[in-house]
């Protein structure tokens, strides 16, 4: 059955594969130390056109937002983000769990507003109770957003004058970087990303590795010791050579950006079909996911057929749901949704 | 250049790759919902002859210790371990990350000798003071031990009574566990390890997987909500499948015992070679790893031509080294390896 | 100067200071192993009419929340309470230091609505990804509110058939509850508030006391070793005393009440007073907390000859002021206001 | 019945009640801002002769332990003490419950001897696996120690310049700091300890105070934020002035000291008793507590007449008991004893 369930549905690409098992009987040292952690680093250094960042490769999306978060926060603050931020409702509290509240401020279809961040941190220092508050520490944002939104390079700039005005660091959660990068509406590069924050990732699990992330902290600003900290979380793994490889292959010939291009393709072709179908939409995304209303009754027919994912109740006769592309959705795949839905 | 530096310096079992290859384009469900999780479970619980076993698929070593220790212990308890366990040492201080002290107490070859646990918990209850102290509230031992040693049943029965009668969890930490039981000294099994503890983990890492430990609660005492405990602490792929297909794989065919069993092999090999060649142990091992006692002008002459690990100074003219045997060691290796010394 | 800028701003009823001295050289137990402590708790249990109600003694309100919101709730939990709770804003983020997020729901007037709480933990539950997410593990509220206003029975009724039904412990913040109790307007009593959440706190330090707050688990709840987790805290005073004598004291003759009513006469004539005065409310209170609307320029002539305390900003030419009565507010100070008032 | 039990069972020092009853109606701001909390800061300056040391009010020994501790370290250190340390035992797991191993190496007579620290920090940074390792971000030292030993000079100064060495700050936990500064074996004042560590706090629990410790940071080394710090572990008291009022009292004329001085008189006396009736000494301290080796049969004869503590089992007959003086501890009191044990 085809599926547009979620972005993590299928394995790896088959470059990725290929690699792994070309350089499976390699001896290689443990712990992130060997030579493909070491070139897929480096090449990423390049692609952000930051030549002195560090970059650190973790295994998944909220093991990154924790351990970044926590090691870089000081004691007596926390981290601004969306109501709607991945941290602050979909994470089961971790950053909580290392001792940080999370600053939850409204949103608009998933973004942090400039103005409204303003006000926030004015306030904060205004508020003459602030000693007894937590203190904004962090601004964490996703790109694309949870909503598949994306900031627009003036809205990201001004974020980031704000955050330096307030000295404080600007963290950006790439898990599906790729998809804001080669979205046909982004007008963001990925070294203007470096140059506009002071840490991000670039998410590898919902791009086509097996599972893997890669923290660029791109001011020289790796926190001291880090991989001691990383160990403490219990997240280094054994065998780095695992995610050292992955982004390696990643970073090599183009992969990410292709990997990421074709999934924009493919979302974009799925947006052609609604349409065409005349299928409502809910909110019509730049990015990999699209979310459309449906009549449950329509649902009901279509599930045997194919994979999405419910998002929420619209009312008692209409449903949300998302599509989504992935590294492994095909032409075919759409062919087959379009019959489907004629 | 042949190396027995470690056993997590190549990748994994070529089965593994091989089945990673051939599920790579299945849709499955994310977050370890998918059917080769619970086929490995399922297959894990037999193993172990503990049916109503909950399973749980984790990433790493001190990631499973730091997440089974601080999901189980209450606010007030700490865990007990031998002062050269793992958590004790080689783990960045994971278990106090999760607000909870390790207390150490002494060992013999790396092993908690009863009669040492039993004053150790007897001597805190008769502790006038133990209100204000961190009450015991698991035993935690490594089978083998971080010294390559095992516990006799005898030693292993002796424990698991002590901590029935003081009603606390035994937690066997079984990175190598494979290597246990297929040591030709071994004197359990995999259900005797199931029966006489309250939950362990079967080390995947080091026993041919590219990552991933099977956390096994025996006795219906999986900690309520365990899945959000494991997301709170970053633990949970999005693509569980990568942890469930590998020890699907492992436990089908009898493969983790296979490898394990060619392990020891090696290993046992490798006594052969440095008594046949007069080399000096300073431990010898039942399990994968031996410590040999070399002088430092021969380490000097061996090391451009095999891999093995320093280990502690011995004294100015002495070091002590380990050699270790792994999944891709092979009797090639092994030939190589008896030239060079000779 | 005349004050009324809080209800901490002067020492100890002076009952309480004669009992401090009179026991000062009696040689007691330490830890709040006394019989004070004892004898404090034993009138507690009765005036709640809840004789087998754990009793315990802190020394501040956020060390008391965070305390028993920590031992309190599972590692997978978090705590509900109103955006406007005080351990939502003014806590530092101490229940996040515990590793606990705080769930934020709106409000009304400092009131959790039982609707919007039903809702919430009706929707938790069915929202597919709930376990990705903090599970609802307690309802915070405050009693009276940080506004100063009070619940109803009825609708404190609803609240705990709510927390009930959901099966979770309902925690009610005293630090101002005899206040709440005092109230001209007030429906509960003290044995009803005990019988209708499962732990709260009655609060020394704003009704008398020179420090500490007594926790009251009603339903024979306190969490094992309640003590050892008090200690890890560091909350654990040496010379318990201290506090038991204090309780002890307020709890004799009715002192507690007696205090709180006075408090709440002093409020309800400077009530009276700003009516007089036609001085607009911005909150009129049924507690000792009195919200005034005031023009700037009457602030700068009145702050030389009356303590009050700076709110919030209204508008360019206004601000919103409070006014608190306080265990030493006396009927000359409110003569004092009335006459720099005309 | 008279008592040597220990040094916390009465109340305060006659001149610290009555200094909290004359200012009892003074409206002072709370949160430690009042002018009590400064003076008494300044005055400790001035005995310390620190004039830039950063001054902060607590309330308990384990609290004041965690919380200089946890703010003081970084993410992937711990503090290193002795095992007989205060917070290595009988603080029920308080530092860990910050995230920080306490890291124990062994004593003589309750100090940690430089070499063994120097060899311990060398030997860290030495072992290959260090990484893997909690890094020693600390020095905790008791002074006196927690049997009632002192540091000479010498040896206060090597601990000192290896913590200088090392980069690493040393902090001393002062809860009977009086009893060391004035014994007569003391070597060392006031302000030299404040010279050779980077933080120490003063205890007042123990030395006359109802509750108390002053922290102080001697090298402009404060926390930022500290007092967020403070109120986010729940440990910010809303009167403040009950500890500031406390100290100012006693460091106004001499009174720390003079009643430092008294309760070591009172300890040499009760030395001499028992010289004179020939009971012998389990360790013989040159500050307030005494440890005797009694017979059981002579215990349970003397346990009516005189309160003492039991430290611990010597053999089947015999019984180290502890004998404290505090600052209630009377000429009267040794004379009973005496009559007592004659």
């Amino acid at each position: 059955m085809i599926s547009f369930e979620n972005d993590y549905m299928t394995g790896a690409h088959p470059k990725i594969l290929e690699r792994l098992a070309e350089t499976n009987l390699e001896h290689l040292a443990g712990y992130g130390m060997d030579p493909y952690c070491e070139s897929a680093a480096q090449k990423i250094r390049t692609a952000c056109e930051c030549p002195d960042a560090g970059v650190a490769f973790l295994t998944g999306g909220t093991q990154t937002n924790s351990i970044v978060i926590s090691s870089m926060l000081r004691d007596y603050e926390g981290v601004i983000a969306a109501v709607s931020g991945h941290i602050s409702v979909h994470e089961a509290g971790a950053i909580e769990s290392g001792g940080h509240k999370v600053l939850e401020i409204p949103h608009k279809s998933g973004k942090i507003e400039p103005d409204t961040l303003k006000k926030y941190i004015s306030g904060f220092y205004e508020d003459s109770n602030h000693e007894h508050m937590v203190f904004p520490g962090m601004v964490y944002l996703s790109y694309p957003t949870e909503y598949g939104t994306l900031y627009t390079k003036e809205e990201l700039t001004e974020i980031s004058d704000i955050c330096r005005f307030f000295q404080i660091p600007l963290y950006i959660d790439g898990a599906r970087l790729g998809y804001g990068l080669m979205s046909r509406l982004s007008s963001l590069t990925l070294p203007e990303i470096a140059r506009l924050c002071d840490v991000f990732y670039i998410g590898g699990t919902k791009t086509g590795a097996l599972c893997g992330e890669a923290v660029v902290f791109t001011k020289q600003n790796m926190p001291l010791h880090f991989m001691t900290s990383v160990k403490k979380r219990g997240a280094l793994l054994a065998k780095g050579r695992l995610i050292g490889i992955q982004f390696d292959t990643l970073f090599s010939n183009n992969l990410y950006f292709e990997i990421s291009r074709h999934v924009i393709d493919m979302s974009e072709e799925l947006k052609v079909i609604f349409h065409e179908k005349n299928i409502p939409f809910y909110l019509e995304s730049p990015t990999n996911q699209q979310f459309m209303l449906l009549e449950n009754k329509r649902i009901r027919q279509l599930e045997d057929q194919v994979g999405f994912s419910f998002w929420e109740k619209y009312d008692d006769t209409h449903t949300v749901v998302r599509f989504a592309a992935g590294w492994s959705t095909s032409l075919e795949d759409l062919h087959a949704l379009r019959n489907i839905l004629s």
